[in-house]
């Protein structure tokens, strides 16, 4: 490439798009029951790109046409009413920065860890990429819940997604009267298809499957409706035979973004900075270790923080050239403290099948060149 | 379409692309010397998508090898040094969410307004697309002139662009130790060429042309040197033969961007939302006229609001179906008001070029047909 200040440059364009030199890509398995990661070891800030936000789904991504897409929400109402999406848009609006994490985010790094050797090669994407990060816009869904008038006795809904499957799930109706929102756009623009075009619920920081993308219907009842999607998937085996049904809320966590394999670091200065979030509310503190996990430092946090959302942490390590681990370790604000291996296996048994949120570390070699190294 | 709930869905992908039922474009007028302007009534919350970010360049997007690109600090200081774009990653980060506009935004409705009939058909990308607001992720300028030993007799700083007119403007030193920074991510990833990949400054607050892209050198100095941007252009004409120069912070804005030219609304409630922003710190109200400037009210703030940041504003209005104008002025924290045009001419002139942040209305015919009314 020559100079490029000696030559005239490209005219202005519809859509700007990435530089040549820039390879941002999900992993796709190119199924239609699959998932592909977000790439977070190449990405800056607290933001996910919305064409890099992790897919989940388990009957492929519905062409939706919006003009055509309704949302019915029936069950223990006064009034059932079935809702174009431009009649939902007419509703008092509200704008949040979440994270969306699917609940089987670490299952490569996990069982590595649990079942054998972990596999050094593991980006950032691999061991954490199913969670992002976005600006949403929608309508609380209470204000549907008034427009409709939920009956007294309605303690459940069941919120149903368009997509072949209809993946449904079954939601407290207290979410519903906190903070859920039913979502028309992420990062400024209408939901993309894979996230859920033309609407979406949005329940921050409760697990990925309960945010139903493509959402088609909500109904009100008394119990949970025992569907499939929380029977025989989304449950988590414990020891002893025994399931953790509706485990809503994901667990503080803590992902370091760089450095990380595969990247190789000089000696000297270097920002050790990654990624904290917890579905309780705010990270209130990460701490790092330089030292494979004997000593610990409060990492800098950069504001502001918002409750249910990645939080970028920094720390700046001068690294002597010597062979170590570096770890990080979130604590929410309810002084929850992500778990070290260990911890986690005493209290779901090492064949869980979700939320597997302890903590891991990277091995930098005296080369500087850095490999995934699992638990400590 | 078919119902897509019978049809298995799209597989995963690497990128997840928009639908088809969205059109999301800039105005590309196709020249090196030109801008788009960000399609501001399609889009949602506050942030907008970086393929979305207005352009506006006097010589072209260039095409920079980042292993290539360097950053010069050099002048009034004691250690020059020629800093790559990994060495400048390696230095304590920053994100921040902040706008840039340009300081010729809103010259089409300007113009019209000023010397002629408004064109109803503007839409709100046509009247003040030459504005958006993103997350930054970059180092502070003031930690690199720390690195360098900038001199105490160092008053201003020249910023200069890589691109094939090396664009260039003269800033007070102070701005560098205040919010400055020097930035590599927008919206968690990498700048995208038309927005200064590699590295761009980012002045929070000041006019567009001052965010240098392409960052490729900085020089301090004792004064200002006078180039060809502050004074052949980006200087204002004021009444009298005078001129305005180095009007670096964007007064307060707003402009509702729905409803807006084309759309139509139907009777009854209809949310009335749009954009507000101030280069002098946080929006502090926004109020909202539906009766042709006679009254006002308070439009709700969704938060949390962000110093120097596009902040979004809602105020629901129920349509009675006669026709009227809908207008919305934006007040900071400093006090300030957006002024009507009348009193931004009684300052500035007819013919002054840049600043236009005067008010702006939509006219709603009986029929819910909304056009651009300009100025009352």
């Amino acid at each position: 490439m020559s100079d490029p200040s000696k030559i005239i440059g490209a005219p202005t364009t519809a859509v700007g798009q990435r530089s040549p030199a820039t390879h941002l890509e999900r992993t796709p398995t190119g199924e239609v029951v699959g998932s592909s990661l977000t790439p977070l070891q190449d990405l800056s800030g607290t933001l996910t790109p919305a064409d890099l936000h992790f897919e989940r789904h388990h009957a492929g991504v519905p062409l939706i046409d919006p003009a055509k897409h309704t949302l019915l929400v029936h069950g223990l109402v006064d009034r059932p009413m079935l809702f174009s999406v431009d009649e939902i848009k007419r509703f008092p609006q509200a704008t949040r920065i979440h994270f969306i994490e699917c609940s089987g985010n670490g299952e490569l790094a996990w069982r590595d860890g649990a079942f054998g050797q972990p596999n050094p090669g593991l980006t950032p994407q691999l061991v954490a990429g199913l969670t992002a990060n976005s600006e949403w816009t929608g309508v609380p869904l209470r204000t549907l819940l008034d427009e409709v008038g939920a009956k007294r006795g309605a303690k459940w809904f069941l919120a149903e997604g368009g997509d072949a499957c209809r993946l449904n799930r079954s939601i407290p109706i207290e979410k519903a009267l906190d903070d859920a929102l039913v979502v028309w756009a992420q990062n400024g623009e209408p939901l993309r298809p894979s996230q859920g075009f033309p609407l979406r619920l949005l329940l921050p920081g409760w697990e990925g499957s309960t945010n139903v993308k493509w959402l088609s219907r909500i109904e009100l009842g008394t119990a949970p409706w025992m569907t499939r999607w929380e029977t025989a998937t989304y449950t988590d085996p414990l020891r002893g035979g025994v399931a953790r049904q509706f485990a809503f809320e994901m667990d503080a966590r803590s992902i370091i973004t760089s450095p990380a394999y595969p990247s190789t670091i000089p000696r000297g200065w270097n920002p050790i900075t990654g990624l904290a979030w917890s579905g309780r509310g705010k990270i209130s503190r990460v701490e790092i270790s330089t030292d494979s996990g004997k000593t610990w430092s409060v990492a800098a946090l950069d504001g502001p923080i918002h409750t249910k959302a990645h939080t970028r942490f920094t720390h700046m390590w001068e690294w002597d050239g010597r062979e170590t681990i570096v770890l990080s370790r979130a604590i929410d604000e309810t002084g929850y403290m992500q778990p070290t291996r260990t911890e986690l296996m005493a209290v779901r048994g090492k064949g869980t099948l979700y939320h597997w949120n302890c903590i891991y570390g990277w091995r930098v070699m005296s080369n500087g060149r850095i490999f995934f190294h699992g638990a400590t």
